[in-house]
């Protein structure tokens, strides 16, 4: 049986979309049960309202205090010691919980993971990772999106390594392709940390395709896209900037006068449609990797549907043995390194 | 006089969009000349297609050969001798010429530009900066976007000199705002280098913001944005790739079925609007930044308008004197390192 301690107070919405998501993934997975964490009576409240199914898959778990979007990680750290963020990932350490979900501040969730959990042996940074939809009706995972401001060739390796366990355990796919990213193809492209990651990956037992570029991204090029930490967290909010301005701007134009009013009346089957095809909610659950223990987080703006994706993920993480299968390659990856030596 | 070289052979199209792209402007500006640099009977013929309204505006310069977008840079700049790449740079070397204007193969461009030309005095490294447009309907130029694949806090300092003085020339912007791209607004964000370098725009005389994540490029949260290379590139090959992905999925989508084809139709009004407003034909022209001469890169698949567009900022640029502006603000920049040493 399955269990996942979920942060019922984090995100922007809180309780109103927590309770709610975990409720549809629980009808889903009748074998899975809940750590709802948090604030009791709040909880207890939400849960009625959200009708379970199946009551007896939730235990609820008091915490007192809460991380906020704008606690720095120093007060989640030291200060807010019964914040249900702490105590959900205190459940995975204790094994009472098998993973743990939270929207809350990415940066207090990294540094409480890190220090409850600890890393997995032989995984020196942890990193962040997420899948973007892709033009081939897939998503590409992309990691590091900003665990690590600095990484050396042998991070892009941990991260290969990771990305493509993660993949395997969510996707289902045997060999994920693994791509490092770089502003060329050819191999004299990108600095020095770059090309030597590139010759690492190359003698791995990891599927690696080569260097992409920023675009591959959308084109599906491979499975999983390895970076440091700063370009991945700036390619991402580009994008996100990118995706909001144009879908802004056509709103924008469609509102302006009563026959494009009309034109957008017509047309609402199509972006209907297009909204079902880029929905970044079906993609929302960002797995916090290199850790003793499996943690997602969702995006704090998340709703519903986006939070029960996050868990889902999480869920589907555990079911696949996400940490087994990355100690594993961890493993034969240190084998081939010292075959070689 | 403004006098401008144009590589005519170079980008997808050649000839077919320079000489038209140049007429334009051209036309716009009786008080500026034309050096057409290429095979002297494809440009006369061209020309004589594109009817310029003077005919004196152009002078044609023979170069026998031409720098393909495969072209690796040692072959522009040890073999192809003759090229018009080559050829056009030099006219400004010589004097003969103000500005350059090329879409050739960037790589190539820029290692010609720098070795024909040399460097500004108290610049380093030389950078390739681009306006990508805004929601506040103006242009967000970024640099460094590829020519340096790492920087120092030094490096990012002279990218702020170098762009606040090219929105000035171009956009006639008094005290252009400067931003650092980083992974998240507080100051202990970011990698020692980038945080170092916001500790020298600080204490400069540039008008400098702070830091700035992927999502403002934009919000138009500062005119320009400062990063190293590998970080531009990739945000700007990422950029490309999200646009490129969700206009297709349109586009798909609007032609699904004869209904939303319909829709299509009476929403095409809305759609040309929105093109206007998002062309980024209107921001083609980068600039290469810190050479001893103007020159401007078009991009490799612009059309008429886009070219012309980059040969307009290009002679903004020399009307404006940007190269007069780089080098005061250098002594200024020096001037007060000096005074707080």
């Amino acid at each position: 049986m399955i269990k996942i301690a979920i942060d019922c107070m984090g995100g922007d919405e809180g309780l109103a979309v927590t309770i709610p998501g975990t409720v549809q993934v629980a009808n889903r997975y009748p074998d899975t049960h809940f750590l709802l964490v948090g604030l009791v009576d709040q909880i207890e409240a939400a849960l009625e309202r959200a009708k379970p199914a199946n009551r007896s898959q939730f235990e609820i778990v008091s915490a007192a205090e809460v991380v906020t979007m704008d606690d720095p990680v120093e007060v989640a750290l030291r200060r807010k010691k019964d914040s249900s963020m702490r105590v959900a990932i205190t459940c995975v350490k204790d094994g009472r919980a098998d993973a743990c979900v939270s929207s809350g501040n990415t940066g207090a969730l990294m540094a409480l993971s890190r220090f409850i959990l600890k890393m997995l042996p032989g995984i020196d940074r942890p990193a962040i990772a997420t899948a973007l939809p892709n033009v081939k009706g897939g998503g590409t995972t992309v990691l590091d999106l900003g665990a690590n401001v600095d990484c050396s060739a042998e991070h892009l390796l941990e991260f290969g390594i990771m990305g493509s366990a993660l993949v395997q355990a969510i996707d289902h796919i045997d060999a994920p392709t693994v791509g490092i990213l770089n502003i060329g193809q050819e191999d004299i492209k990108g600095n020095d940390q770059v090309k030597q990651a590139a010759q690492l990956l190359k003698s791995s037992h990891l599927n690696f395709y080569g260097n992409v570029e920023g675009d591959d991204i959308f084109k599906g090029t491979t499975d999983v896209i390895v970076c440091d930490g700063f370009v991945g967290n700036s390619v991402l909010k580009a994008i996100e900037g990118t995706a909001k301005m144009i879908l802004g701007q056509i709103k924008l134009e469609f509102k302006r006068n009563p026959f494009s009013r009309f034109a957008a009346l017509l047309s609402m089957p199509v972006f209907k449609r297009l909204r079902q095809r880029l929905d970044n909610r079906r993609y929302n659950g960002a797995a916090l990797l290199g850790l003793r223990g499996v943690v997602f987080k969702s995006h704090g703006s998340a709703d519903e549907l986006a939070f029960a994706c996050a868990v889902e993920r999480a869920r589907g993480a555990v079911a696949s043995n996400l940490l087994s299968k990355i100690i594993h390659s961890v493993e034969r990856s240190n084998a081939i390194k010292s075959q070689n030596e």
